[in-house]
């Protein structure tokens, strides 16, 4: 059937497009773009009440259990970049979207799209990278497909990752649960995976060596379950579209104001000059082992305190505040200078393929 | 770090593949290739007790209950076919390998790679092909991701689907319970799909169009579990590789001959001419919505039964018939002349991306 066909299926309905339309690699970045194609076409088909919560996992009631299951596809360019490569990428980001829900993560499946012509070299160390992630995550990899496709009809490998956890608690996570007064709290320092693969892609040098963040966030996510019970509102893993993402879905979803206070913003050095350097906004930059997470002020100083507890959490900080309901659905930053200005969600293009 | 570099950690045990071995089409056909590349690769880092069965779907064991896990990519191409289209392929492939298993299905995930410049007039008709298929099958989608990649990186979609299902019986079915004298029952007309696919790809007409089968399989193996119980001995899809590549990997289980009738192998006339005019063995092309199973010879009737009253399972019918010890591992097929020859696995790149 063709779309035009489907178009004339539904009479006088408007399409929310245009037939001239096409997918542009912003509609991948993690933004605005993404947002209106899941809106414009794959809700609009598939809409049920457990995918459109759109939340980092889909949460499930099999036989009585409550279970997390989620699928994330890695297309990274380059494969290998300081810090990591797309195998461990794969693992730790569909591991890290189970814990942030509030899941352990138990098991993976994994799809491999091959590019004919991979070296088979190449291939094994990606294979044996992944099962050094599984095993640092504790997750057991049981299934899995392999396909490959003509040269020039793929990008040497791309990986499909899908993952099942279960809920050792009765805690819901919920960006709605974010109440005025809460504070935001960050793991560590932002940006690091966007940069380092940003400059091994295009041959950029900052001095120093920017290395990926990639890591598996479990062990900071149950930490938090046990220090703040369900005064912990909500946690993310801010990759595509960095905490800019994360927080303004926060904001949009809760109905209020965040404000983040760009004094505490936690910056490798490095990263910040790669930042300038490039004019992109670190908050709008890719992390793969780093957790946002909104939680209610008292329980503050507990969270910071079990975060801190584990080496990727030592650097953990509170970057800002939720301010009320005077600008809902925004996003402020309160510069070095006092000056308050908006961060919006990124729109798109930027930082394609970081993930 | 380097395939280089992770050879030398290997210290003096060679590698099963030589480094300037890259990965070439075959290797995804489904066949010894495929094979090959699971076994050097695959399970040297992954394996596990699970993994290691190679099912069709992991069975998984969460907080006492019995699941199913299963992933499948698609890359079909073209992805309109006489038929359906990559849309319906990706929901009914994962619903299919979670069916015969002997699970039923309950959710899917589905991760889209989309190259730039795809139409979002076909996006949206794939997405609305998958929704309607989830419906026919019974099943829900979940959860999603999607990623796009740059234009002349990747070939318009592709789709990765997992699924999970669940077990309403305790029946173990394992190629390993085949048993001499067990017979091979299929469940309708063989090569459809692959067929459909390739006379689209390559602009053949056979006279009159031949459709793929792509539909969900469910409802037979469900009817099948009901009617042979644990005298239902394995069942399978036979997709990439056809019924060859499902027989001989059920006869290399077993350590069984499998002694095919070529006077009962259900053949539409326009995809045997196709199979003749292409030089291509029908039992190694792909199907999309058929079983082929192997039940003990005494419940042969009521599998038979079974699978005619519903409509896709009208024309099933016995094709061979298990033959001892005497070839273990291999398949023959008993001609129309009497000869008996090898049906050898396809080894690899006859028919790449017909799914």
């Amino acid at each position: 059937m063709s779309a035009n066909e489907k178009k004339s299926t539904h009479g006088s309905c408007p399409l929310p497009f245009n037939h001239s339309d096409v997918i542009r690699l912003s509609h991948g970045a993690g933004g605005q773009m993404t947002s209106n194609l899941i809106r414009d076409v794959i809700l609009r088909h598939f809409g049920n009440p457990i995918l459109d919560k759109l939340g980092d996992s889909a949460e499930l009631h099999v036989q009585n259990r409550r279970l997390a299951f989620t699928t994330d596809s890695f297309v990274v360019n380059p494969l290998f970049f300081p810090g990591g490569n797309i195998g461990d990428l794969a693992v730790n980001g569909t591991v890290n979207d189970l814990a942030v829900s509030g899941a352990r993560a138990l098991y993976l499946s994994i799809g491999f799209i091959i590019e004919e012509g991979l070296a088979v070299g190449e291939f094994d160390t990606i294979v044996e990278t992944m099962q050094r992630a599984a095993g640092a995550a504790g997750v057991t990899i049981v299934t899995g497909d392999t396909k490959v496709v003509d040269h020039g009809k793929g990008d040497k490998i791309f990986i499909n990752t899908s993952g099942i956890g279960v809920f050792d608690h009765d805690f819901i996570l919920d960006p709605r649960h974010v109440e005025p007064s809460d504070v935001v709290i960050v793991s560590g320092p932002i940006g690091n995976h966007g940069i380092a693969v940003l400059s091994k892609r295009e041959g950029f040098s900052f001095g120093t060596d920017v290395v990926s963040d990639t890591a598996p966030l479990g062990g900071l996510t149950e930490a938090l379950l046990r220090a703040c019970g369900n005064r912990l509102r909500v946690m993310r893993d801010p990759t595509r579209g960095g905490i800019a993402a994360s927080l303004n879905e926060f904001a949009e979803r809760a109905q209020v104001e965040i404000e983040l206070d760009e004094t505490s913003l936690p910056i490798d050095p490095p990263v910040a000059g790669a930042c300038e350097l490039l004019g992109i906004d670190p908050l709008h930059v890719a992390n793969e082992g780093k957790l946002v997470v909104i939680v209610a002020a008292e329980l503050a100083e507990e969270a910071l305190a079990a975060l801190r507890e584990l080496e990727i959490g030592r650097e953990a900080c509170v970057i800002g505040r939720v301010g009320g309901k005077r600008a809902p659905g925004r996003v402020v930053l309160r510069t070095l200078l006092g000056v308050r200005r908006v961060v919006d969600p990124p729109v798109g293009e930027q930082l394609p393929r970081i993930c």
